[in-house]
């Protein structure tokens, strides 16, 4: 398939909705297929808080992208249709401006100084890939998770340029539950001596990270699947090693130790932090005082809310309430509720429930 | 009220279930009300993780107990008609033999060459104290939490010394969503410099155990209560500080972090890793090969099970599977599904939807 990774580097001043402004910024994007001569063929997608631009394996890249099997040519978000473009979140450190950039005013790593990070400047990053590659209005913006959030935003901030939204286990704001579990990831983080108050070599708090990630894969997958899949089952011998005294036992944790080693050394410590933050902090009432103030900016013609009944993060009366929000005379919206068994995740891997989902949508 | 504390100190060898003995131990408990001449009115309480003995108020120590509003005069357990009972768990920190007490073998301090704790072995303690007491038959064994594993644990292996069980919010097993958190919970504990692999001063990786305590209650608590309660509400500003840019921002950190320092320096970090990896190893299906052979050997005659929706620790349907699986015939078990907010720390809060179920089935 086709694709380019790609960056733009900006010579404006880019202004952050929570204060202080970023020179030089940069955004990496990854687009595949063509835009049409009309120019209104244009999907974009935001990511969660840890992928890369790297939805879909490409000439430029052929390892497979995260949403692999939803993006591509025949596929549900169709690329022969669709010029498809994924940014790398602005705060992230997969080629974008974040936190582990080099501050080209002071020639130092940004880490603490980087200002307070929003999902508004994330969306504001990718409004800038947008207008720089000439796009007045995109036909699909697309996002899961923090991308759903980040899409949101970009909705109700560059209303004019979405004529459609897909939003996928996202929310109108941080609840206290899902906010406890993330500040307690980053506490995790923060408390590693490794991390060193944000001033590490490498990466930074890998041992922090790993329990992080950890606790975040208790938050992205559901009870129930775990019972049908680990049960009580014990860890093979090779997965289980001392840890003083007290090794690991049943595979469920050999399960986690595995994906907490995969996310350690991929992702940078002050950036996950400040992206974490970022989601913690969003509230679309802070545009006008309300709930609905904030959703009355939203000019999308069709409205796509898809939620998953096991999901703990962002549950499906989140879900519920989003499509609630945006429902409005002339707005087409609809809120699919999928029966899927792995959580937040299940965007990520139960693909058979999801893909005809968005296809049917994107039509 | 009047109210004794005490310690047995066996003089016999204590077989630990996973292997090894213990010498010298110890088992605390304090104790309500009056032994009647029969003998027949004893109520034996195993608690939760983290709770001592003492349950409720008494002469001997006025102080409010874990339990104050259930357990005393006209209380729903009737400390003028019951002589109640409750032990501090073996493993355990206050008064009773754990990691933290002095092997007499030796004369160090035990700490991770404490042999495998089993929730088996609390229900032993449990039952060396009862033994001591010359109590034949308990009319009631009542446990919630780990409590009520051990509760169960006791009923299968002292079938005769079981009258009737109280069994609220528990499991016949761990299941992997639970074991995850605890296991995650361990790591962290573990990855305190000051833990030092469990040869510490003082109480032992006091960072480690707020942070531990943090997603114990997330866990004990449930995302709709906390919604309703903190919402996005910001924490004021002598809850902040600056924890090097990222401080406390929301109510429900302030919250966390108000728990989470209580709990630090109450309990020995060592105690609290083997007691909650007793929790992960608890199976009744131990007890023979599955879970209807640990559950043959119960004689109780009167069984309640009580469960609540909004627990995601000990969910509804591990209820629903214990209240089945002591389905007997000639055995009158009520399973009680409160709908309390609370989650898995509903039976220490909700007290008007508990003291009614427990009241009534106390007679």
């Amino acid at each position: 398939m086709s694709g380019n990774r790609c960056q733009i580097s900006l010579d404006r001043p880019f202004a952050m909705h929570r204060g202080g402004e970023l020179h030089g910024v940069e955004i990496a994007y990854e687009t595949w297929g063509e835009l049409n001569a009309k120019r209104d063929n244009a999907v974009l997608i935001f990511t969660g808080l840890s992928p890369s631009a790297h939805a879909a394996s490409a000439t430029d890249d052929p390892a497979p992208g995260w949403w692999e099997d939803m993006l591509g040519p025949g596929r549900a978000i169709d690329t022969d249709r669709f010029f498809v473009i994924c940014v790398n979140s602005l705060g992230s450190c997969f080629g974008s401006t974040g936190p582990a950039s080099t501050n080209p005013d002071t020639g130092f790593v940004y880490r603490l100084n980087f200002p307070i990070l929003s999902i508004e400047d994330i969306a504001d990053g990718g409004a800038a890939v947008v207008e720089h590659l000439g796009i007045d209005q995109l036909a699909y913006v697309i996002g899961p998770s923090m991308g759903g959030m980040t899409a949101l935003a970009f909705a109700m901030m560059h209303p004019d340029r979405v004529a459609a939204l897909v939003l996928i286990s996202s929310a109108v704001r941080a609840l206290p539950f899902a906010i406890a579990i993330r500040s307690v990831q980053r506490e995790i983080i923060r408390s590693d001596p490794a991390w060193n108050h944000g001033d590490y070599t490498g990466h930074g708090a890998d041992a922090g990270m790993q329990l992080a990630r950890k606790l975040g894969m208790i938050s992205y997958r559901s009870a129930e699947e775990w019972k049908h899949r680990f049960g009580r089952e014990r860890a093979s011998a090779d997965e289980t090693h001392p840890g003083w005294g007290f090794h690991i036992e049943f595979e469920i944790e050999a399960y986690l130790e595995h994906h907490a080693k995969k996310f350690v050394g991929s992702f940078d410590a002050n950036c996950y932090l400040y992206l974490s933050r970022a989601m913690d902090l969003f509230d679309t009432a802070d545009h006008g005082g309300c709930l609905e103030s904030g959703m009355a900016c939203v000019k999308a013609e069709r409205v796509l809310v898809i939620g998953v009944t096991s999901d703990i993060l962002f549950p499906l009366q989140q879900q519920r309430e989003l499509a609630g929000l945006l429902q409005t005379p002339g707005r087409d919206v609809t809120l699919t509720e999928l029966p899927s068994k792995q959580g937040h995740d299940s965007f990520l891997v139960d693909m058979d429930r999801f893909r005809p989902v968005i296809s049917g949508f994107l039509g």
